[in-house]
């Protein structure tokens, strides 16, 4: 239940081939308090019951080690945890969401996959242009990055140049970021991805979406998550980009 | 500003010096619309306006290009975002918090430190036990891990024994997860420290203060405000775990 396969092109010294990669599962958790939906959690299914209690005592909710507890979920690892607690405890913990954690505190992701728009731009990328991107995010990022502790998200154009790089703790404000400054610029989201130093998580793939660019790219692996969301978005997700080597997950057409 | 030097110790090859080392600033910021407390991000300062932009874009708060937004921050890089919007536009999406952001949603971070319980327990921790546990955990990861996209987290003893292994696309979830198997298992959490496969956020140090470990290792790089959140609460963090060497970064004593 970790794990889903999915039909891949892997693009190995610039030859395409049709594979089928494993990708580690990211789907909602909500949990609901005496059936008040009160958080909604991205995970990996497994050891539920573990997660809710192990973050109700993160959270300091009393009754978090001894409420009764249910968990359930369909085949696609969506699930529901039923805990028997007042759901006024969660709203006394005073907690507001962030928009920093994308799907953080909705009750779901409907509510995304509601408002978003497809990127229905016919953009194209030339591969040999995405093998390129991590280098170039790198030598930007080294000159700034003396902890070893940062996040890079970069805009580049077409042609692989760097429009602006930012670096941040958090995989997702590097991200916002890069969406900040490409929103008080003059440029043309449809013909400009995204590269990320991290791992490609659904969040990621959703602020790309709202943004309008048309690939996102990562030297690490995609969620299940990200990559059935990007595309069903018009979104090509691009995942372990090493050594001038990747994987495309969807929306293979825009890589050429 | 995005970078704080801080006194260590490094072991290297089971030799202890003391040095400086530079760690990333993690702060929080705190965004206000029109004088109400709507989110609170970590985040590391610097170009905060592009940051509140971007997050609030992939929020689809109406207005997020255009609205009036002044950002400040102290010394420490502890910020404040006012934005010229509706507070109920937030209100409107619906957003409650999740704890698995640790202190998303919080109107600022003082609310854990107002309830946190320093780990008092005097116990140490031998250097050789801390310099196995990434290849412990490691191995042990390998045996599920097949996506190369999964995050681990393990509960060890203090002779280095893996106890729990959990593992998720989320790093908060890994330890939430084995949180809440320490918390349904009779065990000590003083006599028992936590390994972690990837950086070392405040978010965790958080976890290991409230679940009552003295200790949590990283093969990777601490923020700053983990850091000093362990050290004024008694754990110590412990990072780049590397081939039997690593950096110790608070309560250095633990350490022996």
């Amino acid at each position: 239940m970790a794990i889903r396969e999915w039909s891949i092109e892997r693009f190995t010294h610039g030859v395409r081939s049709a594979t089928i990669d494993r990708l580690v599962v990211e789907a909602p958790l909500q949990i609901l308090a005496r059936g008040v939906a009160v958080a909604t959690v991205m995970r990996t299914p497994g050891h539920d019951e573990e997660l809710v209690r192990g973050l109700l005592h993160a959270e300091a909710i009393t009754g978090a080690d001894t409420a009764a507890l249910t968990c359930e979920q369909d085949e696609l690892g969506d699930g529901f945890a039923r805990v028997d607690l007042d759901p006024t405890l969660f709203a006394a913990r005073g907690t507001i969401s962030t928009a920093a954690c994308g799907v953080c505190g909705r009750a779901g992701i409907g509510d995304f996959e509601r408002h978003a728009v497809r990127v229905a731009a016919p953009t194209t990328i030339a591969a040999s242009v995405i093998g390129q991107l991590p280098e170039t995010l790198r030598h930007a990022q080294h000159v700034f990055d003396a902890t070893g502790g940062l996040h890079a998200a970069g805009l580049f154009d077409l042609q692989g140049n760097l429009l602006v790089l930012r670096e941040d703790v958090g995989r997702h404000n590097a991200v916002d970021k890069v969406v900040g400054w490409a929103r008080q610029h003059t440029i043309d989201p449809a013909a400009h991805i995204i590269g990320v130093s991290g791992r490609l998580g659904y969040e990621l793939v959703q602020k790309t979406i709202r943004l309008g660019c048309p690939l996102i790219a990562s030297v690490s692996a995609p969620s299940s998550l990200a990559v059935e969301v990007a595309e069903a978005f018009g979104v090509a997700a691009v995942g372990f980009v090493r050594g001038g080597n990747f994987n495309v997950y969807s929306n293979r057409w825009r890589v050429v």
